[in-house]
């Protein structure tokens, strides 16, 4: 049996059932795969039985965010254009967890075009936060991470460009981490941003993100607990609940045994790098979309298209420009953080909140800096509001599976 | 005693004698260091007297193309607009070169901008190819290549963004190498394009090449004589008499003991690489030189203005495109090249031509191979034209110092 709650074909059964009796209100799953989730089910059951487990996520239950292919399955990055587009194979991080013996349950909703980080999707539905009904539960991949904090799934995949995997883990109250740049491949999936997307996974427990990992990324390298700490204090909107929260965390790293030094990371502005990375993912995610847009500009919803319009009207060098600054501050990042194993900020300067209120434009202003830079990050829960809306940090390190090992030392300490 | 020609003091003045000689006509050299270079001779040969030379370059007379920064003179980039910027520093590159006893003689004629390849400025002038008068060394490094062919300086400094380096090279009948992408500081250098461009060396023999690179790159690795040749033929237009001596250069090497295998690189498009690196090479020069065209317009010739201007009323997302298709495509051209030490091309299609003729619009399919797929690369001598124009052969290469040791195997043999 595997170490979780019994075997496969049972346990997957069970989250079929928790889907369909919550997924209605919460609109987390989109597509569901059950015939072929339910038989591949089965047949981990039947290696646990001969005691061949083919890996550490044999019968692990998992969802897919849409704009990654799964075979047989939609695969529409939440676009209205694509919806009726049927992925023909499997990405190729979806083969390598079914070859592991992994479960597709089915896929997940999304942020449009993962270009926006409230899933607030006007074709394929608002997915709501299983903390709150009629709050974000953060995005772009909001179905991914609702999926996993309200158990209808043991782990999903999603994509993260500028904070897409990490601000809907910290916003659902659910682990997400995301490799470096390059290491789990980006084949079959929808580009928003060739040069920033990122693979990442997000599950209720460290563990089961470690497990996933171990399918598809290089094991794990432990380097120290000298940890530098930024709260972008007064250069980004970060809400009471969330300073205090970090603060504990903060404190309770030191009592954990890790050195901590403040730092501020000057190299690092905000305001500037988030207008930079929106124009080239807004330029790239333009190429992307090129032909379907104009064969279908319906297909796309009006704030989409008014974005991707708006950097199709920028000229050339201000991308040339962007791009540079880009690779310029990343470089600069990591220099300033080299002398430390890893850095520890809040993944959100503010908990969730209502889809009738605007998103605050620095949403991932502490997240991005890992796509900048060419850094891992794990998002990690530290505790609630008082009135219960979930807080994150995160750790993030160019040391391969650093960021997972720290975030995991500090929420078991 | 250096092992060339008597004391550096002496041979430093015998270098200015000819350059006052054959400069007037040439017009290689632009701004000379007299009074500092003979100093620098002077303490140079005072070492060697000493038995203590700094370096394998210590006493060598260096001409330097007049985008990098020699300290104290004109930093022009064969730009008008900055004809009167004096260097306050050396380039990084330079810097090196001095401190290991290198003499610094003066700053060389470049085509304009770097964007270009025949050296046929405006506002500096024409400089002559060393070989016919009234025809193009080349370019962007023209001054460079004319003056080390006619024996003016030793080595001479160049950057390379398509072939700015291995072009002039080519047509002045001289070695021209390129270290891969980032070996040598780009610090202290105008860029054209901070994607593409490369500082190179060139010299009269690949052992002048070797003792520099001992001061500027890491030592060579050999790796073998499994040799690629690469000819396009039918995709780029290459002359007879470059079709005749490339047959003779692969016969040569055969008999020499390399390996080679006929490839066509199906990867590589010459006509649509050359409008990507175009697109990336004048948008990246349009943020470099944003400031000085609305300060200066007139500063600037029409035709470079022209295409930067082109370029500036290009989409965003159709540079985008570009540096996408140049990843995907250097990935492909690094694939199909891994089994192979190295890969044999013309550097050229045609050797020198007159100014009066338009050049060839893909002067540089050959050579900007290397600079998309990040090898380094050696231009070589292979014969001249029946009526003396010289020819070349360039190897390209992923191990640092294969090119140059596979040049020198196959010219000595």
């Amino acid at each position: 049996m595997p170490k979780t709650l019994g075997p496969p074909d049972e346990v997957t059964a069970g989250y079929f059932a928790r889907i369909e009796a919550q997924n209605p209100a919460l609109n987390a799953f989109l597509d569901l795969d059950t015939e072929n989730a339910l038989a591949a089910a089965r047949a981990s059951t039947a290696r646990f039985a001969a005691g061949a487990p083919l890996s550490a996520i044999d019968g692990m239950a998992i969802g897919v965010k849409a704009n990654i292919a799964v075979a047989g399955l939609p695969w529409h990055a939440g676009i209205g254009a694509y919806r009726s587009r049927i992925a023909t194979e499997d990405a190729a991080c979806v083969a390598q967890l079914r070859a592991a013996g992994a479960i597709i349950l089915g896929t997940l909703n999304m942020h449009e075009a993962a270009l926006g980080a409230t899933n607030d999707n006007e074709v394929f539905g608002r997915c709501h936060n299983p903390h709150r009904h009629g709050f974000t539960p953060g995005g772009s991949s909001g179905g991914s991470a609702a999926a996993v904090a309200a158990g209808l799934c043991a782990a999903a995949l999603g994509t993260d460009t500028m904070g897409s995997v990490r601000i809907p883990a910290a916003y659902c109250g659910v682990f997400g981490h995301m490799p470096a740049f390059g290491t789990i491949s980006a084949e079959g999936i929808v580009p928003l941003s060739w040069t920033l997307d990122h693979v990442g996974i997000l599950a209720r427990t460290s563990a089961d993100i470690e497990a996933v990992l171990s399918v598809l990324s290089p094991a794990p390298v432990r380097t120290g607990k000298n940890i530098a700490v930024l709260d972008l204090a007064g250069r980004t909107e970060v809400d009471d609940s969330v300073t205090t929260a970090f603060a504990a965390t903060v404190e309770k790293a030191r009592a954990a045994g890790f050195t901590t030094t403040r730092i501020d990371l000057p190299e690092y502005d905000p305001a500037a790098m988030r207008r930079i990375c929106l124009l080239i993912a807004e330029a790239e995610a333009c190429v992307t979309h090129e032909k379907a847009m104009s064969a279908n500009p319906d297909g796309f919803s009006e704030p989409l298209r008014a974005m991707l319009g708006w950097a199709a009207r920028q000229p050339a060098p201000k991308l040339a420009s962007a791009y540079r600054q880009l690779a310029l501050t990343g470089a600069k990042i990591q220099a300033a953080l080299a002398p430390f194993d890893a850095l520890l900020t809040p993944a959100t300067g503010t908990p969730a909140f209502p889809f009738e209120v605007a998103a605050p434009v620095g949403q991932g202003d502490f997240t991005v800096i890992a796509n900048i830079a060419h850094l891992e990050a794990t998002a990690f829960p530290i505790g609630t509001t008082t009135d219960g809306l979930p807080l994150s940090a995160q750790f993030l390190s160019s040391a391969p599976g650093q960021t997972l090992l720290l975030a995991t030392a500090l929420t078991q300490h």
